[in-house]
């Protein structure tokens, strides 16, 4: 039997079990500070009447593990909701080793130490939410009868664009890390499973230094057959969204708040959609940017950020649908239409690009000729045999677990928000 | 607006979308049966009446996909329920080539064409059962308030035990593929993360070909802290295959007898707990097992068979744990007792092993030696760090999703119950 510190009864005997927080000898009594996962309590002991139990408690040093039986009861005299446990026995779990990194360390030393690093209220909330986030867009996609699958990760060929791709060596020949489910997904379209969803990991091996790259992370992937165009893939997204901040904001908005210092602010109404070119002739007559018309085809950081601003002074959305770039800025598996405009989006929010999604070209001779056209030949081979027998019209996106927690969050690094980070000059722990 | 073909209402005007499965040109009508996710329906067209529609069907082959407006009425003339769907219109969205596997064809033939190969509807159910098997066991651990994480999948050490780990060209240097969540969700409870589960792949470098292996497949990870002994490990195993199954069976128990003819049986106590030693003098005794001592420090494929018919001739089970393994035959990271006997144990299943739990050894002095004691090192040094600075004690267990479902649905391999099988000569597609 174990209670956690956020569920303890009045007189109630059980036992107590954490991290130790705080350790303090005074004359008559020590006191101590047991975390667990729900909260901290104080732990008081009479020097003269539970002298082994002293002894017991001094063994111990910050950072070690204790199981305390005993109850608690509600003090005056004790900060944090006034109540303290007394104990009738310690046990020591485990004792620890002066911590390696101190509070403030820069984030670097403390990826060094994650499990450390990882033990503070603020950091433990970061994975919280994030769980409830995944959960909640699991949830939604169920309801709306999609099925998870798993895909491999590791692949034959180097598909999308070789240069990106981790290779591996395979027995006596190479395979490569799938930089995502994208082919793989919409196989499953050709296979009529209609609607498909899955999580799990995406390799780049991209040397990026940015705060928003890493070469692992988190994908939560989607795709559906017989849409009837991008719009209904945008309108999935935006459903899905909106439910998920809504589970978040109802579990942890308060803890949120007061951790991080922001607002889960769920969506009340439809993303504004707007095509690229007219966003730039928006944000240069409403905000007077400036950009070079080669530099037009693709959305620029200040662009980004911008085009967010207007989506909130314009709609109170902190979301907004880019659609409508060029070709050469789009995979040639995104269908276009009969001008050649791909029929896909990008999705901003907070100022980041955090999606992209498409309705996909399922006609086997238009992809074969749009993958041709990008230089796309041998690698792509075995997918577009996935459209020779049949295969529904279909779209879907994908977006970063990791940095939709970081924007959630208002954190600065995606370092932040994955269990452990992974970058080009960072494999450890 | 788009109906599916087990939704479809009398009469109604809609839209049903999906693959060909049959097209039947008669004297004065054309018949095509149009298939989707939930199911078929025969869909009629009038020579005389409708000679568009007919000159738009014959184009169609086997496997191609279309979307037809009409309306469904009931007849009487009509097999499969009655129902046939009277169209308005036709458009053809992708026209298939023949299908290069013939019904029946072997396996193997058959993975090379896996998105045709997975259309049938036996192949289907196998996967809306897994996602319903993934989504009960997800839930399950929710409700016991486990966080869901992700771990890194590139790490920089061979880990556990080199010669099965996948070796990844990683920039400058070289990473490695884990080979189980294990070293990080242990992590986990260094962190305070208190209960964890992972769904996620998992990659064995192991040049197997049995029908139970597969270099890369999708694990179900557990790790919860503060457990008092590896029987509260399998009491929590017990409890969550016990819910998931009862999931399993509410939502396809009927469909899964019908396509596999297999009982899904839904454990109505607890599983029986026996010590390996044990059950070796009780299959001798009962079944006539003769087993060489030197081999009785692990279960034989046979053993495993017979202690499942044990489980169930004399306790009504088809679960069965085994405990009390030699040390020589557990890793090292599992705690042992004052005897050094490891305090885990391997889960039984329908005459296969399904999964390995323990409790943890976390003192870190304890754990070095026992790492020393198994000649690993270097390897083992960034994990070895994890308990340092104060662990609780805990313990956990991983379930192959894959072979679960092989299990449940009875099936001969896991080429069938994994999306896309990976063998060492298994790459494509």
């Amino acid at each position: 039997m174990r209670t956690y510190v956020n569920n303890l009864k009045e007189n109630e005997e059980t036992r107590i079990a954490g991290f130790l927080t705080k350790i303090r000898d005074t004359k008559y009594m020590v006191f101590l500070v047991l975390k667990d996962i729900t909260g901290e309590i104080q732990v008081s002991i009479s020097k003269e009447e539970q002298p082994l139990l002293v002894e017991e408690a001094l063994k111990c040093t910050i950072g070690s593990v204790v199981s305390i039986f005993g109850h608690m009861v509600l003090s005056e005299y004790v900060k944090n909701g006034g109540k303290e446990f007394i104990p009738s026995s310690i046990k020591v779990e485990s004792i620890a080793d002066a911590s390696p990194i101190e509070e403030g360390a820069e984030i670097d030393t403390r990826m060094d130490y994650r499990w450390i690093d990882l033990r503070s209220d603020a950091n433990t909330l970061i994975f919280k939410v994030q769980s409830c986030l995944v959960k909640a867009l699991r949830e939604f996609m169920y309801k709306e009868n999609f099925m998870e699958i798993h895909t491999p990760k590791l692949i034959g060929t180097a598909s999308e664009s070789g240069s990106e791709v981790f290779q591996v060596k395979y027995f006596d020949r190479e395979a490569y890390l799938a930089q995502s489910p994208q082919f793989y997904k919409q196989m499953a379209m050709a296979s009529g499973f209609d609607r498909i969803f899955e999580v799990g990991p995406v390799f780049r091996a991209e040397k990026s230094f940015t705060n928003r790259h890493s070469t692992e992370f988190t994908g939560f992937d989607v795709e559906f057959s017989f849409i009837e165009s991008y719009e209904d893939v945008m309108t999935l997204e935006e459903n899905l969204l909106t439910y998920a901040l809504g589970e978040v904001e109802k579990q942890y908005g308060n803890a949120i708040k007061e951790t991080f210092g922001v607002e889960v602010s769920v969506p009340k109404k439809a993303f504004p959609r707007v095509k690229l070119s007219d966003l730039y002739s928006i944000l240069e007559s409403k905000y007077g940017l400036v950009v070079q018309d080669d530099e037009k085809n693709d959305l620029t950081s200040e662009a980004e950020k911008l085009a967010c601003k207007y989506a909130m002074d314009e709609f109170g959305s902190e979301f907004i649908f880019v659609t409508d770039y060029p070709k050469e800025k789009r995979a040639f598996y995104h269908m276009r239409d009969e001008n050649g405009i791909p029929l896909g989006y990008d999705l901003l929010w907070r100022g980041i690009e955090i999606t992209t999604g498409a309705q996909r070209e399922h006609r086997f001779e238009i992809l074969k000729k749009q993958a041709l056209e990008k230089g796309l030949e041998k690698d792509v081979e075995f997918y577009l045999e996935f459209f020779k027998y049949g295969c529904p019209p279909h779209g879907g996106f994908g977006l970063g677990i990791d940095r939709l927690t970081m924007l959630l969050l208002g954190l600065s690094s995606l370092k932040e928000t994955e269990f452990i980070f992974r970058g080009p000059n960072r494999l450890n722990p």
